[in-house]
């Protein structure tokens, strides 16, 4: 069968070295062979081993007929969307990495390559080379699923390591990180949790059935993180991670959330350290599951490429059936009506939290100055603790992160 | 369509509960709905929700041309075996969540699957709901496995929490798993690693390609473990573990093990505690990947089965391809030729271990008697291991445990 690899980045070129040094295997899973035919890019490659399949000519793809797969690497919207759409249009198969264009057009995507009886997958698109889409969809079938949470971004989940081991503050961490090639230049889009809003989007819409919109996903990034928010997570049992979180609530509706979390070390979400990627997935029969690997690089994310390809090639007469159903804007639960439980540093008197919040836990780190306070309150929602706070005589708070 | 469950102990009565309590979600997930015709058992179940399908005989099931998908959750071999067998042979799907059966017949049975253009599904086999082998057949496609180690049983592991966590000596610690019900009256199939060792079984038959028959793989359980090793792995930075052990040697033949092992703290693995299950694979293209969640149980166990009949019916007419080949008696290579690193414990002279041994990591325990040596190996065959320890004047050896 003969394939088309659109982007020649870190993924795309992973694609391809994975589809000529792992040939044989394929071919003999599949019995028959994957072709590269095509690779899209608008740079040149001198000397790259597939520089004879090279074309800046997107309706190159397009036009040829013996082109049934394709793997769309090049990250954004535009112009991957156009052409995804009309690749499925043309009943050409799509596996996709690019998790900002699934995010946003996953439901429209999926229902044209239903239209034109061909699949379109993205399992690289969340958790890298860490199998998650089709487990989340297939394996665990039977379950409605009632809570996931998950280390959704490598970048900031090594700045964050450095911050909790090193006692680095984010500044330094997150020159390292562009140091070691983790971070952009502009690290916004990992920094701010836009990248992992998108993936807990995907997440969300197979779990829950809607498309959910990253515009939908109240998102909060790492770059307010306080190193002595991490000080007291340490000295009290707790790791801080960025989660993309999403949870059915009892009203039908679902909490869906991106921001920094306290978590509890016996978690195993607590475990994954560095770039590692990991997701907790609750089903109500087959309770806790747990995924972990690498959530980013050339191999790892070419590695869920190409078991889409795969897939596709086996399964070309079959359609999937994700059961990603149609936007609901009434779907995500107001945040102002979300109950969680919060981590609250600031400076007051001890006392004075006491007489509003009654007996909540109280925090200890050594060498803090007098005047400090730390709480984790119980469950509310994050008004009733806002109004609870701004209740406290002369409390000025310094951070409020989320408990799991 | 029509179902049968044949066995309705633990796991076929939480096949029953899924498909009557989530059969909203599967019928929407499929677009038809699977209805239990069926359920075979000797024993009878009064007042039971599907008493009015109960039959004792099989041959209901098999003669019944409406019935197309059934559940084998009996275990064992006899008759499990011939059951499958001819049910397949009739054209009907089976899924199974028996080990024992999918060790020893497996590439049979895919066989005779495929010769009658039917599926033989069994995630549940291993890891119970953890969604391990459609992840490693499918995601993980790509790749060459190169290594995989889990916990395969939460019976055992549950005990060697218990000594690790409460220093409980083994007998205590399996009495109290036989008081909550996770060992059996006769707890050897789990104690002496006969369930992990099919469990490796399958999962290094789909990893490789061939059959790898429990005969073949060298196996250990936990009943010798003194509490003492417990105690050095705990002070040197090591949990304890039982391990389904499979890496790819450069001959090209597999290394198959399944013993105690020494695992780093560092390592996913020694996170996994009670009785849950976790999996870590390594391919060469996505490095390592980690699975984890309940092993065993009635609804998660059920879970993978229902989830198994779920892909039965969606691709009733594509046959899934596993890869899984012949026997080869010279695939699994012998242990005295496979390296590795070993915990030793003895009574002897330090120094005359030196002088053998050269610069080893003597591990040390705070109150150990005067004239006991524990120390780490370098990488050596358990025969040369063996011959320098008898090389060694006056050490009396108690304990030899396998290091990740």
């Amino acid at each position: 069968m003969k394939a088309a690899i659109m982007g020649y980045g870190v993924v795309g070129s992973g694609v391809g070295e994975i589809l000529l040094k792992n040939a044989a295997l394929i071919e003999n899973k599949l019995g028959e062979k994957i072709e590269i035919k095509y690779v899209l890019d608008l740079r040149d490659f001198p000397g790259d081993v597939l520089e004879n399949r090279l074309t800046k000519n997107f309706e190159d793809i397009l036009a040829d007929d013996e082109v049934k797969l394709v793997c769309e690497a090049m990250g954004g919207t535009k112009p991957a969307y156009e052409f995804t759409k009309r690749l499925l249009e043309a009943g050409k198969h799509v596996v996709s990495s690019n998790k900002e264009l699934v995010a946003t057009y996953g439901y429209e995507l999926l229902k044209t390559a239903k239209e034109h009886n061909v699949n379109y997958l993205f399992e690289a698109a969340v958790g890298g080379g860490v199998p998650i889409l089709r487990p989340l969809w297939q394996c665990l079938g039977a379950n409605h699923i009632e809570r996931f949470y998950g280390i959704l971004n490598g970048t900031t989940n090594f700045i964050l390591t450095k911050m909790y081991n090193e006692d680095m503050p984010f500044d330094e961490a997150l020159a390292l990180a562009q140091q070691l090639g983790y971070a952009e230049k502009d690290p916004t889009a990992d920094i701010a949790g836009a990248d992992v809003c998108r993936k807990t989007c995907i997440l969300a819409s197979i779990s829950f059935g809607k498309h959910i919109d990253p515009a939908q996903v109240q998102t909060q990034g790492i770059q307010d993180i306080h190193i002595r928010d991490v000080s007291y997570a340490k000295a009290n049992g707790y790791e801080i991670k960025l989660l993309g979180f999403c949870e059915k609530l009892e009203n039908g509706k679902i909490d869906a959330i991106v921001a920094p979390f306290f978590v509890p070390k016996e978690n195993q979400i607590a475990t994954v350290s560095d770039v590692f990627n990991g997701i907790v997935v609750v089903g109500d029969m087959v309770d806790e599951v747990f995924f972990y690997g690498r959530g980013a690089g050339s191999l790892p994310t070419a590695s869920a490429c190409v078991a889409d390809l795969m897939d596709c090639a086996m399964h070309a007469d079959k359609r999937k059936n994700f059961g990603w159903g149609e936007r609901d804007a009434a779907f995500v639960e107001k945040h102002a009506n979300c109950k969680t439980t919060y981590f609250v540093r600031g400076e007051g008197d001890i006392n004075e939290v006491k007489k509003v919040f009654g007996d909540v836990t109280f925090l200890s780190l050594q060498g803090a100055p007098l005047d400090e306070v730390a709480f984790i309150t119980a469950k509310e929602t994050e008004s009733a603790l806002d109004k609870k706070l701004a209740d406290i005589g002369n409390l000025h708070i310094s951070a409020k992160i989320r408990v799991l």
